[in-house]
C-alpha cells in the first residue's frame, strides 16, 4: 500500500468538489443546458484573468493556446522577441519559427529573470519587433518574470504586442492583465486552476484583435476570431469539452469563495515556507532571482542525482514532484505548491525530500526543513 | 481554503478505489446481480476474520453487531463478565443490562489491560458465567487487550462464550479468531476496513450457535439465525446495504493485494512511529500497557486542554483526530493510524500536533517528533 501525493507543477491535484462536479451525467454542448455553463465560465475567467476582455476557452493543452497566440496575430517574416530563460521560453521560439516568424531570442541564464530595461532598449533599437513573448512563471527554472515591469516597458510601442504564457502562473501569481498591458495571456486548466489537462485559456486585448485583422497565417483549429464569435453566443467553435468546463466553474467558485487576494497570499505563504525549509536544510534554490509562488526548484547536493531523487520520492514515498528538464536534468528537484495546495502539502514534500536525500547519503538533518516550514506555516 | 485530513479512530478515510466502486449504479439485492457480490463479501470476510465460520453482515453500525452478540446467545438472568477498561467496555455492560443479563464488571484502570489470569481465576470461582465480553482495542484508551491470552483462559470453560468487540481492531491487529477460540467477533465497516459507517460483521463459532438454540431473548432485526439462513443463499434477511457491500469487496481486494501480514506490519510500523514521535516530544502515552496499532492516545501537557487541541487541529490545520471521552475528556488527544493510512498520515498528524501544542504555549520543539517518525518510517 502506498498513498500517492501529486506535488508536480502540473497536473496538480483536483479537489473532490471539482471531481464530483465532473462526474455528473453528460449534457449536450449545442443544447440550452450548456448556455449558462459557458456563460458562467466566461465570467469566471474574466475575474481570474483580471480583464474586461473575453477569455477564449480552447479544447487543447496549454500549448494549443500558445500556438493560437502566434498564428492569429502575426505574419510570416514578422520579428518576434522571445525571452528564453528555460524550457518554455524555448517553446515560444519553436512555435514562432514553425510559423515563419523571425525569432530574436533574448537569452536569460537559467534561474535568472529578464530585465524589463533590456527589453525596452531592444525595442527602441528595433521598433519593427511585432511581439514580445515571455513566460510569467518559467516552470523549468521556477523563476517568475516581472510581468508588470515588462508591461510598462512594452506599453509605449504601438506596433508591439506583449504575449505572456501564464500557464503555470495563473492563480499562483497576481497577474493584472489589463492594468499591466498584457495583450495576450495564455492559461491552462491543469495547474493553478486545479483541473485535469484539456483546456487552454487566452485573453486578447483590443490591440491584439487589431493585429488579428492583418494576420494571414494559416489557421483552422485555433481560429480565435471564430472562437470569439462563438463565445459571445456562449458556444465554442468545435465540440466543447463540457465536463472540464463544468469542473472549471466549480474550481472558480472555490477560488471566489476564498477571494483572489487570499488565493495569492496562500500561494506566497506556501512558496515562502518551501523555500525557507530548503535553505534550512542547507540546500540552494535553483531560482537565483525572483523564485515563483507556483513551484520551487531545488539544487541537489553534490553527488546526488535529481532523477534518482525523483524516482525514490515516487516509488518509496508515493510523492510525485518533478525532476529537472534539459540542462537542469539531474541537477534539480522541483516541488510545486500550486492550485489545490495547503500547509501539509509543503510538510509532505519537505519531509519526503529529507527522507529521500538522507536515504541517499546526503548530509541532511531529518526534520530540520519541516521545522522551519512549520514555524512559518503556524503564523 | 483548508484541506481536510481524517485521522480519527473511525470513520477513517475511504480510498478512491472504494469510493469509485460505490459510485456505480444501484443493483437490486434480490436479483441475480447481487449473488456474486455477497458471495465475494462472505469469502473476503472469512479471510479477514481468519475463520472458517460464516461472518454475518448486518446493515447497522458496529453497535448493532454488539447488541446482536448479546440477544442471540443469552437469556435474561445469565451471568456476564464484562471487562470494563474504557468507554466501550461500559457499552458491553449497558447492552447486557438492557437485555436483563446479570453483569459482573471486571474494572480495569483506563490505560491498562486486563490480565487473562484474572479472568481465568474469576471463571474458576464462578463457572456459571455464560460469557466474557471484551474489546480487542479499547478505542477510548488506545489499549489492545490480550485476545490470544484471554482465548486460552476461557477455552477450558465449556459453558462460557468469549465475545470480542474488534470493531477498532480488525485490520490493525492480527486476530486469529478460530485459533484463539473467539466465539463471537464483532467488526464494523468504518475503521480498518476503510469504508463508510453502515456495516457490522459478526463471526460466530459452533459453540456460540449451540448457545443460540437455547437463547430466548426477544429479537427481530438482529436475528442471527435468520441472517445465517439467508447468508448461505448469498442474501441478507432485510434490504442489503448493496453499495457498502460492493465497497467492502473493493476494500478487501486492496487488503488482499497487500497481504494480511503486510497489512498488520504496516499498522505496527505506523503505530510505532507515532508512539516514538510522541515520546520524542516529551509527551506520554495514555496507554500505559499494550498500546494498540489502531490508535494512539496522547496525554496532554499540564495546562493544555485536549478538547482545545482537538478544536485547533480541526479548525486551523484541517486535521480531525479525536479528543478524550468521559473521564479522559480534556486530558488526551487521539491520533489514529488505521485503515487507509500510510507514512505521511503519521507525519501530518505529528506535525499538526506539534504546531497546535506550540501555538498553545506548550514546551514543544517543532519538528522533533516528525524527525523521529521520519527516522523510523524511512526503514
Amino acid at each position: 500500500m502506498l498513498k500517492r501525493y501529486l506535488l508536480a507543477p502540473g497536473p496538480t491535484p483536483v479537489p473532490p468538489e471539482v471531481l464530483l462536479s465532473m462526474a455528473m451525467p453528460m449534457i449536450h454542448h449545442r443544447s440550452p443546458d450548456f448556455i449558462p455553463v459557458l456563460e458562467s465560465a466566461r465570467k469566471g475567467l474574466q475575474w481570474l484573468f483580471q480583464t474586461k476582455n473575453d477569455v477564449l476557452i480552447l479544447s487543447s493543452s496549454g500549448t494549443g493556446g500558445m500556438v493560437g497566440s502566434v498564428n492569429n496575430f502575426f505574419n510570416a517574416g514578422d520579428k518576434a522577441l522571445v525571452i528564453n530563460g528555460g524550457k518554455f521560453g524555448e517553446r515560444w521560439a519553436k512555435i514562432c519559427q514553425s510559423y515563419g516568424l523571425k525569432v530574436e531570442e533574448m537569452a536569460v541564464e537559467w534561474g535568472y529573470t529578464v530585465k524589463p530595461a533590456d527589453v525596452e532598449a531592444k525595442l527602441k533599437n528595433d521598433p519593427d519587433i511585432k511581439g514580445v513573448f515571455v513566460q510569467a512563471v518559467e516552470t523549468s527554472t521556477g523563476v517568475y518574470h516581472d510581468i508588470e515591469g515588462l508591461g510598462k516597458a512594452i506599453k509605449n510601442f504601438p506596433n508591439t504586442l506583449f504575449i505572456v504564457d501564464a500557464i503555470s502562473a495563473i492563480v499562483a501569481q497576481d497577474l493584472k492583465t489589463d492594468e499591466w498591458g498584457v495583450d495576450i495571456m495564455v492559461g491552462g486548466s491543469q495547474k493553478g486552476l486545479m483541473l485535469p489537462p484539456g483546456l487552454a485559456f487566452v485573453s486578447v486585448s483590443d490591440k491584439a484583435w487589431k493585429a488579428n485583422e492583418k494576420s494571414k497565417l494559416p489557421r483552422f483549429y485555433f481560429n480565435f476570431k471564430k472562437e470569439r464569435e462563438n463565445l459571445v453566443k456562449n458556444q465554442t467553435n468545435f465540440s466543447s469539452p463540457v465536463t472540464l468546463i463544468i469542473g472549471l466553474n466549480e474550481a472558480v467558485k472555490m477560488l471566489q469563495n476564498e477571494g483572489l487576494e487570499n488565493v495569492f497570499a496562500r500561494h506566497a505563504r506556501l512558496a515562502n515556507a518551501t523555500r525557507e525549509a530548503v535553505k534550512a536544510l542547507g540546500l540552494s534554490l535553483y531560482s537565483k532571482e525572483s523564485p515563483s509562488n507556483a513551484v520551487t526548484a531545488i539544487e541537489m547536493p553534490d553527488g546526488i542525482d535529481g532523477q534518482a531523487v525523483y524516482k525514490t520520492l515516487r516509488e518509496k514515498y508515493g510523492v510525485t514532484g518533478a525532476g529537472g528538464q534539459d540542462r537542469a536534468k539531474g541537477k534539480i528537484y522541483r516541488l510545486a505548491h500550486l492550485g489545490y495546495a495547503d500547509t501539509f502539502d509543503v510538510i509532505i514534500g519537505i519531509a519526503a525530500l529529507e527522507m529521500t536525500l538522507k536515504g541517499m547519503g546526503a548530509n541532511i538533518e531529518l526534520g530540520k526543513g519541516v521545522a522551519k516550514a512549520q514555524e512559518l506555516l503556524m503564523q
